[in-house]
């Protein structure tokens, strides 16, 4: 992963990116985009959506991707950091699966590249599923035999319920989960009445005072790079205010826990702002509550500005016209249990 | 509630109820019956099935009625007894909600009268849900202004967001999970070829060493009584064998712990055996993990039996009849989280 972060963080301090002439609002697309080696097909997101519902892949059979990722709503937990097995908190507010698949690297730091990738990190962080391995996980998978002709029709006969074939069903399905048609949607489409008034002017506001400068692109987390090379920035930019510790905005180091680097600290991937009605709380703490004051604080730390109110009222009614279009999805049948499987 | 125990204990170990010349073989129904102030709508299914699935209702945000009774698969959590907020472990297996509309009373010692006082239980277990009462239930639920419309389309308009109605709702939906047209229902119907002639000798051998005399009915859970009124069996009903300390099958009263009259020390609801193989590890204590041995276990503990081989793989094969089919259902959208709900 090469970090493309110098540039873009002097260009985003120097106002040089996100100028109104300079921006060009896109469209969210209907379908993401796969990788070469794995397709989207029926069968792997038939099975990937099974992968993704079932909790027999954590240590107390009680965790499953859904749990922290609750795509019934807004795709996270709306806890300020997520429970895993045992009761344990986890460090970081969960992200939204929805639209995930328009992140070129995934989790708050990027450490991994792809959907795939990145859907072998729960099963075995202790706090999250708690499972020792992805052996062990592979040996739960396949003590249920329902699973077996699942597998089969989605990557043909013989041995195919691997780790490999598991993740890349759970990342099929996750890239279904797009929410297009979003009033902002049908508004950069051609029809102006989609938005009021008030969310036509936050638009501007969000553009003028530099919300764009990073939050750009159709998933409103930054230009589109591929897949494993990352959009960071460092939060908070401009830590001389009163929300850095009220919020707890530095306990944690961000992408230096993943590269080790000092020059990486705080560095954070910049996250989509689609659906954040479903969102609560927000940032990486979880600590702010409600969307006016994230707007405040991310204007202070980010832009070094204190916005007056009528611009975060803007704001926040454009950023509430970014709440798309939840495709209906049916619940996935189960294969049934092994009395043996959990202990 | 009126037990009537005393009666059915005489006839079960006398063998008065049960003998082939008495059973009737009954088919589930398609539909199940609702009391007269709660007439089942689809407003009210579309809001339980919401309520069901929703998990901000427990004091973590984590716990939904979903977490332990997952109508992805067989209606309970796979797991020997419950896991609730702060990973606090619960003292019995959760019971299906699979066809719980044809159970007279609810819970494995028939503390709650119908599927509505059910309802309003485990929310303020503190092991389970862990709200402090249901007035902070209440409370959260009016917190999520996305409810409100429901509660007008299934309740009417103004203040008909309470406990009351609320229960309502998650029985209705409750009542829509039956699974009908098990291979079982199909043959009692006339289609002779829809079970196998293991499964038809089993279900000789089930009627014939006394199975019947408590699991008859259409839902194998005893005689159609009225609600509020429970079929209860002790269990282990003989003692002297090596199963009881095995499986711990008497460390735990029973209905006994509701009452507090010794005579109803081990006495249990009897369980429907719909849908089995979906739903090990069993017995109220969660300890036994194959119907195989599910099958021995009672047999002896009720019947004093100790069955051979083929009749054992004979009821098991009988007891696979019993699986049903599970409706499709689509996943429920849940209303926006308000960021100061959970804490």
């Amino acid at each position: 992963m090469r970090p493309i972060k110098s540039a873009l963080l002097t260009a985003a301090i120097a106002g040089v990116i996100g100028t109104a002439q300079a921006i060009e609002w896109q469209a969210l697309p209907e379908v993401a985009p796969a990788p070469a080696d794995n397709p989207t097909t029926d069968a792997k997101v038939e099975l990937g959506k099974m992968l993704f519902f079932d909790p027999r892949f954590s240590s107390t059979g009680t965790v499953s991707c859904f749990s922290c990722h609750n795509v019934m709503e807004g795709g996270d937990d709306h806890r300020p950091t997520s429970v895993g097995v045992h009761g344990q908190l986890g460090g970081r507010n969960a992200p939204t699966v929805w639209n995930s698949a328009f992140h070129s690297v995934q989790f708050w730091d990027g450490r991994a590249a792809s959907l795939e990738d990145q859907s072998k990190g729960p099963p075995v962080n202790p706090i999250e599923m708690g499972m020792s391995d992805l052996q062990a996980t592979l040996n739960r998978l396949r003590a249920i035999p329902g699973y077996k002709p699942y597998f089969e029709k989605a990557f043909g006969p013989g041995d195919t319920i691997t780790v490999e074939n598991a993740a890349k069903a759970v990342a099929a399905y996750e890239r279904t989960l797009i929410t297009p048609n979003s009033p902002y949607d049908r508004y950069v489409k051609g029809d102006k009445a989609a938005m009021t008034q008030q969310q036509v002017a936050g638009m501007q506001t969000f553009d003028s005072v530099g919300c764009t400068s990073c939050h750009n692109g159709p998933n409103f987390n930054g230009p589109s790079l591929p897949t494993g090379q990352g959009f960071f920035m460092k939060f908070p930019t401009f830590a001389d205010n009163a929300y850095v510790s009220e919020y707890k905005l530095m306990d944690d180091n961000g992408r230096m826990e993943v590269t080790h680097q000092a020059s990486d600290a705080h560095l954070w991937r910049v996250p989509t702002l689609r659906n954040l009605e479903y969102t609560a709380p927000y940032m990486h703490t979880g600590t702010v509550k409600t969307m006016d004051e994230a707007v405040r604080v991310m204007a202070k730390t980010q832009l070094n500005k204190d916005l007056a109110d009528t611009e975060v009222k803007g704001i926040v009614a454009f950023l509430g016209a970014l709440s798309g279009e939840f495709p209906e999805q049916t619940m996935p049948r189960l294969p049934a249990t092994p009395g043996d499987l959990i202990k």
